[in-house]
C-alpha cells in the first residue's frame, strides 16, 4: 500500500519529522492529503501511539501542524500526530464551495446521506476506518490512539470518541461545538448533510451519545475561551455537554479559559495539557 | 502619538497579548503594519525589555508570531517581541511585485538609493529609529532591546546590530543571509535598492560589518539547518561570517543542525534557545 501514498513535504521539527502525503481515498471517491509528525526515535521496532486532530472549519491539514506548537510535547510524550483534511476537496458539487460552513473546508466528520453530498462527504468513514488502517500500515505505530480536535474538529474527536467505544482511548477538544442539533451550524451542516429529519441528527451530536456511550469513560478534557465570540453566538454550547456527562456520570474537565478567543493562539496555549492528558491514556501500558 | 496607531487584531497568547496595528510611516510615507506580543505583567510600573524579529523572504508581520512558538517563551522571560513587516507595502514602483525576492516582501533592512525605490523603500531607518520610538512611546518596554530574524531577516538583524553600536544587546539569527555582496540575492537586492557601485554594498554586509564594530562583543547566536536547500545554493554562506568573526574576535556561536531546512519547523525548533540567548543580556540588569 506504501505506493499509493505520494509525499509532499518533509520537515524536521524538534527531532522528529513532519511530512505530509496525499493518497486516493476510496471512501472519498478522490485524493486526499494528510499531515503526520512522527517523533524522534520511532521505527518498527519502537512503534509509537497515535493522535488524531481534527480541524475546523475552513482548516486543512496545514493549519494545526504548522501554527500549533504541538509537536515539542508531542515529541517529548513519543506520540505521533496525524492531521487530515477537514473535507473532500473537489467532489464537483454544485454548491460546495458556496459557504464556508457548509462543503468544502466544513465536512463535519459526518457521512452524508444526501443527494449530491452522499458520494464523497464521508469523512466519519475516512477519520475513523480507511485513514487509520492506512497509517498503521505504512507508518511506525500501533494501532492505540487518541482524538482531538477545535470547533468543528472538536465535534468530530467528541463523536467520534462516543460512538466508536474502544476504538480511542481518549478524547479532548478546544472549543467544540457540542451539541450541533441546537447551534446554527450544527443545523445548517446536519441538514444538508442528512436531510431534514431530526431524528438522523441525533447519532452525530455529542451531548445526545454521551449517555449512551458504553466504553470506558476515560476523563474527556475541553478547553474553551471565555472571549470566543462563537461562545458568545451560541455555536458551541459547552454547557449541554457538561449537563450531558453530568448526567451520564462521564467525567469530564472544562475549563473556561479567561481572555481566551476561538484562535490558534488560543490553542498552542494550552495542546501541551491536551498532550499530556492522552498520553497518561495511551502510554499507560 | 497613541491616536496613530489603529488596532487590527487582539489575541491572548500563553497569559500575554498578541496585537497587531497599522500606522502611518513617515520614513516610507506608507501605512505600515506590525504585529507585538506584550508578556504577562507588563505596566507602565512594570516595563518589560524588547525583542524585535526581522522576517524573511515573502513574509509580512504575521509569520513569525503566529508560527514560531516564540510567545511561551517570551513570557516566561518578560520580554516583548515586535515583528514589523519586511518591506513597504503599496508603493507603486512599476515593477516591485514581479519578484519575489525583490520589492515587496523583499525590503532587506536598507535604505535604498535608487531612483524609484529611494522614496519608499527605507527599512533600515523604519525598523532602526521610527519603529522602537513608536513602541517605546506607545507600549509598556523600556529602550533596552535586542535583534533577531530569519533569512533576509537574519541579515537584518546582524547589519542592524554591527552598523548601531550599543542600540541592541545582542543579536541571532536563523539560517541569515550572512555574506549579501556574494550570493545571487544579495546581489539582486543591493544593486537595486543601491546600485551597481560596489563600494556602497559593502556597509550592508555583515561579514563586512563585523570588523569595524565599535561595541561591545556579546556573543551572535545563529543556527543553521544542515539540509536548507537555499545554504546548498550559496544564499548563506554563514562561513564567511563565521572567519570574519573569527578575524576579528567576535565571540560566535554557529550551530549547524543536522537535518533541518529553511522553514518556520525549523525556527520553532530552536526559538527557545535565541530567546532565552537575548534575555541573559537584556535581563541582566
Amino acid at each position: 500500500m506504501a505506493s499509493q501514498l505520494k509525499r509532499l513535504g518533509l520537515n524536521k521539527s524538534f527531532g522528529g519529522f513532519v511530512t505530509k502525503w496525499e493518497h486516493f481515498s476510496a471512501v472519498l471517491g478522490l485524493t486526499a492529503k494528510f499531515s503526520i509528525f512522527m517523533p524522534a526515535g520511532a521505527s518498527n521496532d519502537a512503534r509509537v501511539h497515535c493522535l488524531y486532530f481534527l480541524s475546523g472549519l475552513t482548516c486543512n491539514e496545514d493549519n494545526f501542524i504548522q501554527k500549533a506548537g504541538a509537536t515539542r510535547e508531542a515529541n517529548a510524550q513519543h506520540l505521533a500526530i496525524v492531521c487530515p483534511d477537514t473535507s473532500p476537496r473537489g467532489a464537483g458539487v454544485p454548491t460546495e464551495d458556496d459557504n464556508w460552513d457548509f462543503g468544502t473546508g466544513a465536512g463535519f466528520y459526518v457521512d452524508a446521506t444526501t443527494d449530491g453530498w452522499k458520494k464523497n462527504y464521508k469523512m466519519y468513514s475516512y477519520v475513523t476506518k480507511e485513514l487509520p488502517a492506512l497509517i498503521e500500515e505504512n507508518f511506525p505505530v500501533t494501532n492505540r490512539k487518541s482524538v482531538f480536535g477545535h470547533s468543528m474538529g472538536g465535534h468530530g474527536a467528541l463523536s467520534l470518541y462516543l460512538k466508536n467505544p474502544g476504538l480511542y482511548q481518549s478524547a479532548s477538544a478546544f472549543s467544540p461545538i457540542c451539541n450541533p442539533t441546537n447551534c446554527p451550524w450544527g443545523k445548517k451542516a446536519l441538514s444538508g448533510y442528512l436531510g431534514n429529519d431530526e431524528a438522523d441528527w441525533k447519532e452525530w451530536d455529542s451531548s445526545q451519545l454521551v449517555s449512551g456511550f458504553t466504553g470506558q469513560r476515560n476523563e474527556i478534557l475541553i478547553d474553551q475561551g471565555a472571549e470566543d465570540g462563537f461562545l458568545k453566538d451560541g455555536q458551541l454550547l459547552p454547557e449541554a455537554f457538561a449537563e450531558a456527562c453530568q448526567a451520564s456520570k462521564h467525567p469530564l474537565t472544562l475549563r473556561m479559559q479567561e481572555g481566551y478567543d476561538h484562535s490558534y493562539f488560543f490553542i498552542s496555549s494550552f495542546v501541551d495539557d491536551h498532550i499530556k492528558h492522552h498520553s497518561s491514556f495511551l502510554n499507560a501500558q
